[in-house]
């Protein structure tokens, strides 16, 4: 598929060109963030003082933004910061992790997506659709939404805000004005270790870095990360668990070849 | 036993509930708390901004307040949200980490327990002392006093303060008013992977999140940690360190089951 | 040779002593430093706030002051510490991470190196040549700067700043006003992974704890890493990536020994 090849060849140009990928993101999954940036081939930094987050950013090739752990010293870089990136036209991931939690996670998602203009933004079905303005039913920063109607979701909101909308979950929605795809790797273990959706938004960083579009991107970060998970699961042996299947991720990701996304890549389109 | 029996009926609730567990704690092994609180089938959240630490917890089953790498922000934010927690009858467990090294560390510790009353305090035997008002023999944020007179310290500041006491070392150590259990799993290793004091704290977090009462969700806890590093400890080859046996640990719990617990706890009571 | 028996001897005081390590690092790779101290057989601290550095440090056998994530509250406790230490004659170990990318790394390296007068200086090429007064090339905080005049930068700035300079690379030096030392151990993988820098830098803070003099202590400290980078590499099986490889690091450095050392240790000497 065309689609495929695509992929593939953004994914030989991120080990081509290693693009720095400035985080400003929680300090849950942070070193998690990093490794993956470095098993894709891409060069990660982590860096979030008011002070020198608009330099940083300058030298980047994209900008990842994820509100896991909030305060309110990083909510203003993450707004000086992505306003200095959209400026240069450097490309910006949203990750608005838990969203729905509370009034603070809702009220920043909202300045961010106003004053920064996200180029992507990535969450699950209850993160999405709570930006899209619905009511979706929160647990701490997990989802527990119905997944039916998510394609109608991520295009009406991506029109809106004229950014690319991912939503992660069982089967994949990436949305851009009227294109959607889906995707249909990954596993159920996936969920079960933390981390894994702020790697997906990551990867997607790494790619929008080197892409000729951010579509394009986020599709081939999230496959990315799917895919991951199947490796890792299908290596697991008797008695081993998450901690096995997390170290196997980055062993999958940094083990990546275009082979794997030629044939285990599974997309569709309309 | 009794207990045993006890312990693997609210391990199957953890399971079946996925409480969710707010976490206020330090950023060294945060990522490991999270992943052990995926690994025994809870939900973690890690919510620490004084503008949304109220609103958060008020969603969750457990609280745990872990001082691990104190500032000035964390500290309010972990009194609003403890306070917040006793308020609604949720268990708040408190583990007071280096409590006995720095003066800011008492003063916290001791204004935490003032203020917030948790439901249980998990140390090792040189924090709770201290917290007892014995002089002990503090290195850094290790243990090295001795063991010897635990079981009164732990029965005397139980009924003092009204919580559940949970002494961990290589004997563990559990009271609550007249009532003391002690546990005789775990190995050495685990003293040379940072993180698995907090990962015992967050594990009784889990449970106390659905247990009936926080005596038992203690000793399920600690047990669980000690049983983990039984199995990550066993399934060690040769050349493999405390790398491997971290990643084990993980494994460990999150293919933990009730046979683990029925035939390999060991416990015992006066 | 004799600099290798010298390691060989303090790497066991290490185990012997425990020394205690006081971190105020970044939050990135902050559980790989704790978990590295405990590797070789020292004890971790981490603690940052301004309440409590001065008196923390004052317990440490040495501290590692680490600006990957700066702010403006750690960086006024990397001062507060710095200060009391080199008051009480514990070394101060410095990893100027990223120090070419921002004004703000400029300046407060600037001002690290000025007010607290660090024993050891470690960085990349391209970061010791920018504290040297060169300019180099600095994108993100990898360096792609060039060997060939590395020695010399070292000497002479160890000698202006009456500190050992270590610059890791494919071939380490070290430097301590006439002395020089090159180190030909590690793997190309050691710069895939996230930390490995930071690794390198505590593990210099746990044998600065310890040795007679900052120059073995560094040299023993890259080394350390180095050999775990080959052990680490050699371990790896097909399919095995930078997960395995980051795991068996920790591995590789808590079951080395003193054989491995005098019979691996590439060093040479003018």
């Amino acid at each position: 598929m065309e689609i495929l090849q695509s992929i593939t060849e953004n994914f030989l140009r991120i080990k081509d060109k290693k693009p720095l990928i400035h985080h400003i993101t929680n300090y849950v999954t942070v070193n998690d963030c990093a490794n993956i940036t470095l098993a894709i081939g891409a060069s990660p930094v982590m860096a979030e003082d008011i002070d020198e987050v608009e330099e940083m950013v300058s030298f980047a090739a994209a900008l990842v933004l994820n509100m896991g752990t909030l305060n309110s010293r990083t909510i203003e870089s993450m707004l000086a910061a992505g306003k200095k990136a959209r400026q240069m036209g450097i490309p910006v991931i949203f990750d608005p992790v838990g969203v729905g939690a509370t009034k603070l996670r809702r009220i920043t998602a909202d300045k961010i997506i106003r004053e920064v203009c996200p180029s992507v933004i990535r969450g699950n079905m209850s993160e999405i659709k709570i930006i899209a303005g619905f009511q979706a039913n929160i647990k701490g920063v997990d989802s527990v939404a119905s997944v039916e109607d998510g394609e109608q979701v991520a295009q009406e909101l991506s029109q809106k805000l004229a950014a690319v909308i991912a939503i992660t979950g069982k089967r994949d929605i990436i949305a851009s004005g009227e294109k959607i795809v889906r995707i249909d790797n990954g596993h159920p273990l996936l969920s079960q270790v933390t981390g894994t959706g702020c790697m997906a938004t990551t990867l997607i960083g790494c790619f929008c870095g080197i892409a000729d579009d951010c579509f394009t991107g986020a599709v081939a970060g999230i496959m990315t990360m799917g895919l991951a998970g199947e490796l890792a699961q299908r290596s697991l042996q008797a008695g081993e668990g998450i901690g096995t299947f997390r170290m196997r991720l980055f062993d999958a990701v940094s083990t990546m070849t275009p082979e794997i996304f030629m044939t285990a890549g599974k997309v569709s389109k309309d």
